[in-house]
């Protein structure tokens, strides 16, 4: 196969409930606690595309995060429903970008949005092209949403 | 005064030791740690120009972020010894941009950059004009270091 | 109503998945991230008590922590499914007590228990009785679940 | 060396600022923080020790936590510079006990207190006895500060 550019429709959603310590004392979420949820998605992402990150760590291979983004719009609190919506971005020999939305599920607004670019490492920390079956199951995941 | 676009050569440093809970199952530091870093560098800056941010706080102001962007270009460990330094890019009369640099103290090499912006809140959350003592406590740091 | 030292049967679970973050370079959840648990445990008892602790804080009371213990006995790793069970141990006109189990869902196994003890402060921060409609919906839903 | 149950009088001081990340809605530093502050004062006991843990884990050994207990005093807030003092408790073949206390710097009180309990294990969570190297890089610590 080969790994190319491909914008993928697949959107996953995953459901979060703000926790107490994901805030700070401006009584909101801290800014941190979304890049944390951000990898949720993406791992909920992958999970959804049959192919647990778990899996992928457990064979030596890691997403090594290169570039996060993250733009807020709208403060979240304590005991707030969030729902997560990554998509894939691109994918390419060695690199992946992630894409992300945070929405109050209650009243549908758009919180944050951001994106996160990542290299294949194995296990030395060294970057390495992304295994074969990996970049299928991403974009096999991309293929069967379309 | 009036605040205005200022790019400031006063770059402040702040020392940390990495700490075993900032680091992942890679065997590195977390990429969200680097955000709480950014703060921190942040909060430190503001310490150095004779402006606590707690006193800021207290006062009823906080400067929410609205923009987060890293590039990680090389890893920390645990135990090693970091540099952030922390620079304000720009003042305006709502908002503030910050830079940083994240360095590994022992080695010289430059970990991640990156930025983050700001508005200016009260204690509603509601974005306000920056006060005249902190555009000015911000600037005479500019200044002073000019 | 009189608060009284109760102890309820009332157990409710809570399904947690092992974040990446939650891991440090030992491989395993670091031990901090159980501590956060044992707080989204008794966030969702109250929740399942119909008494959303969100509620509770928004009316201007809160259960600050003044003990925390935890005992670990089997590591928890990345994408592990949890369960988190949390009882009411006691309850006091101005404190109340939480115990907690955290298994691993899929083996079934004890990873780790513990217990809070936490007053009843006021936005203040000063200790004060337990409000009688929150003792109420503490002891309703141990009562309910008798 | 016979490692043996001892009492040490060396108490490692390290100094810490509160971060605003580790704040919570209440306005006050959320307690797992202090939890993560007991490890970073345990692992500065340990450099004090001249041992630093950076190398005790590398050398493929790691004191896992099997037991954490915190007691809390007085709250602690953000920007507050904080001392945590850290004790060596007892010292078996296989286990180490630390204790802590956390004071505000400022005002000198005593904000909260507890104590961890460790197993040695190696590189595949198998619990060891503690390395000699180790054993006597801590007692005698202890020693030298008798």
């Amino acid at each position: 196969m080969q790994p190319k550019e491909s914008r993928g429709d697949f959107a996953h959603s995953l459901d979060i409930t703000v926790r107490f310590a994901e805030t700070d004392q401006m009584g909101v979420v801290h800014h941190a606690s979304y890049i944390v949820w951000f990898e949720a998605g993406r791992v909920a992402w992958m999970g959804g595309a049959g192919l647990p990150y778990a899996q992928i760590s457990k064979a030596g291979y890691n997403f090594a995060v290169t570039d996060v983004q993250c733009r807020y719009r709208s403060a979240l609190r304590f005991g707030d429903p969030v729902q997560v919506i990554t998509r894939l971005v691109s994918l390419r020999s060695r690199q992946v970008e992630f894409s992300y939305e945070v929405f109050n599920s209650d009243s549908g607004v758009l919180c944050a949005a951001g994106r996160t670019s990542h290299i294949c490492v194995d296990n030395s920390g060294a970057m390495t092209r992304i295994p074969d079956w990996v970049a299928e199951g991403l974009t096999g995941n991309v293929r069967s949403a379309a």
